[in-house]
């Protein structure tokens, strides 16, 4: 409850943070899908169970908008007579949307519903954690393997030449990587956790704290 | 020195870096060139001295091989008039190999010369261990970009029609992406730390031990 007491490292976080959004911004859809993992950091003094169900909602709407997306690929694909799951951005894609989908799935089941045991939910729990990481990085790399071919297709001669459009999906692209690195060393970053709390633990808790066998101290 | 008694987590380990070795394989030059980001696991009773010297000089391999093969390129683009620098990939590349050289150089001083002290080593160590991490993704994310190109190039009309070399590409694409998200797994799981060793900790301290500013425990 304390969590909001001043600490050395809150002035970078905030800092941090704040680019990332900058990044984020400049790559709105990815934003909007990503920014989600961030929940736990940003809303630090907020209740444990409010920001799992903001997490969870938020990434409902990430995949939804996926699965609407990917219908709208194959659709477009079809109207075109375009052979589907031919490239590697395709097989990275639904690699990664079959991923999302399990990763969202088990969250509900192991950290919404009453139904694992608090043992089970503390062995899962790294394994989300990094699943999300990895989901991260899959998706940006997807998107990268998007931009290069769109742009292979839609200015093959001019690319080049550093036509415009080129130039601007490179950039998109070198957001979107910064993007990944920063709100990748924020989720990383054992001093932007969020503040333990004892009454909490009891039904969620730490990786750290478990994996070394401790008990949960505060900051 | 007691690393070697058996932990729980030991026999995953090892199976676990056997099947990202396995993996690796498949991507030979990848393993040549990012496996040395394991020595600190994999040697875990040798002295901390040694396994820091091999890590550097299986990194500066890996540093001259991507300048040898970023000059290949550039003499290639000389050769057929093509133009350098213009696409993501090569983006991505430039990238990467400009943080890798960064990367290289500041480890050199940092950690093998005895010119900077053990709060800026240890400041700065944490910062080492998450580029290095980039690295490996920026790494893999550049080959799938390369990939892509390259198909997209070579095999522009038979890609779409699943052409033998497109399927082979895409499946060393995968294969690459499973390296990396082992790899980033026995990176980051706490549990395959190296254990810590009092009497190394005056020289080279560990991250977690400095963030919250407690003393080592062993394992």
């Amino acid at each position: 409850m304390d969590g909001s007491s001043p600490r050395p490292g809150r002035s970078v976080f905030v800092w941090l943070v704040g680019a990332s959004q900058l990044l984020g911004v400049a790559s709105v859809v990815l934003t909007g899908v990503w920014m989600a993992i961030l929940v736990y950091r940003v809303f630090r003094n907020e209740a444990k169970r409010n920001v799992k169900v903001l997490h969870g909602v938020i990434h409902l709407l990430a995949l939804i908008i996926s699965i609407i997306g990917i219908v709208a690929v194959f659709d477009f694909h079809r109207a075109g007579k375009t052979p589907d799951m031919y490239s590697l951005h395709s097989w990275c894609g639904m690699a990664t949307l079959v991923l999302f989908f399990t990763q969202w799935v088990m969250g509900l089941l192991f950290f919404l519903f009453p139904v694992a045991s608090s043992w089970l939910r503390a062995s899962y729990l790294p394994i989300h954690v990094f699943c999300g990481l990895v989901l991260l990085v899959m998706a940006i790399g997807t998107s990268l393997l998007g931009i290069t071919e769109k742009l292979l297709f839609s200015i093959t001669a001019t690319y080049s030449q550093f036509a415009p459009e080129g130039v601007l999906a490179n950039t998109l692209g070198i957001l979107l990587v910064g993007f990944g690195v920063l709100v990748g060393y924020l989720i990383t970053k054992e001093e932007f956790r969020r503040p333990p709390n004892p009454e909490e633990e009891a039904l969620s808790v730490h990786f750290k704290t478990l994996t070394e066998g401790g008990t949960p101290t505060s900051p």
